[in-house]
């Protein structure tokens, strides 16, 4: 799959696009099989005890997924989530960044499909996996 | 079933536990087969055209399935999220509340699974639809 | 959603498209959310200890979310299945079949949605939880 | 993971706890990240138009989790499935065998988790993917 929007581009979108919440993420690296998104995790994505909250991990997933397609496909705001599932493996380190590594498994014309592992920075197991669909408006 | 903790006491528990995201949250019913949880919409759940943002909605489904399990089975803290799935199916209204209601389909000794319907306050049609497992610590 | 098949439609369709199967199962009743389907339990569905193979349990939860989307949209024998997830709660009662209760919760133009509860005959308690996504092809 | 049993070992297990199902699989490779697993797809795992149904893609995905589970604790009859999901990408090629590559993404006391991508022998991209969470018995 040709890469249409490089590390650059993709940040411009998000920060365009999603300004809520486009400075809780950062475009690691475009991969092969997608990309690699950062989440900078900051005291409101903490649960006592410090860890990672689950809302804060779906919201990683989800951004990952939808910046792996676009960097593929372009800058297309409209495409939506339709359906996801998650599993929560181990507990996040506290005060890490969380790693979500996304491998685009389908980019059909109406649907789109990607799976991610999420690792805390410098850990090695997987805190939690996902996979999410999209749904991408005709172009 | 029997109820342990009925609203009142959920709502101290989560007040108590969940201090960061409490106020979020109303205990609107327990039901003969679970809870209903209101998400009180805020501008922080938000995304641009106005609707509910799906962290927003992953956020509530989870927190309804725990308050699920803890009114029948009483307070432990420590019951973890361990799977989920989640389909969306239509926008949620613009400027409305969220009504998620939760059935208990296991409360085991280990492990309880629940599926909510998430719904726009006044609104007929699901938004979207969750299942999350919960790993019940031993008591 | 009117009905657009009825019980008896949908056996003939089910005998013309699927006839491998189509004995395995018997449709219940069209019921105001969606359907109810029987699975008619032989030695091929069963595993060592007589329970339900969970194979044959996808099997039911599957095609009782087709025939609820049939009967509402008619005989659209395209209809694919895109994305399922599924909970196994219990086990299945030995010799007894099993009734798959559908609720179709969306029925867009390219995607529906329906979940699932399956139980054992005479049971109360689900033995297993579905929802399952099917992308419909263009009328 | 320390490898417990090896692809021998796992084919006289599944021969003799599954001895139904068993002459439809084959372990091909005990990998580092856990097994892949072959269906030897024959004429009662065909819909028509001659590609492989979802129910034997079930059945791979299930099977092929559970023996890379076995790879590595040893043979433990009781571990079952509590959970899945599944995304169907493409169709299968027709006359074509499936192979189903398991990484292990978790293996806890109680709960082991791996995912699952499955190809048409000789393609390239998944027709399918899966995640599946087995409950494991005190041992």
């Amino acid at each position: 799959m040709t890469v249409k929007m490089d590390a650059a581009a993709l940040t411009v979108f998000l920060r365009d696009q999603f300004s809520q919440v486009a400075d809780q993420f950062r475009i690691e690296e475009i991969t092969e099989a997608g990309v690699t998104i950062r989440l900078i995790v900051k005291d409101s994505h903490l649960r006592p005890g410090g860890t990672v909250s689950g809302p804060a991990m779906f919201g990683l997933a989800d951004v990952a997924v939808y910046l792996a397609i676009l960097s593929r496909i372009g800058p297309v705001a409209l495409a939506v989530t339709t359906s996801c599932s998650m599993d929560f493996m181990r507990k996040p380190a506290a005060g890490r960044d969380l790693l979500a590594e996304v491998r685009l498994l389908k980019l059909g014309r109406q649907l789109a499909v990607g799976d991610v592992l999420i690792t805390s920075e410098g850990g090695e197991d997987p805190v939690a996996r996902a996979s999410f669909t999209y749904a991408i408006p005709p172009r």
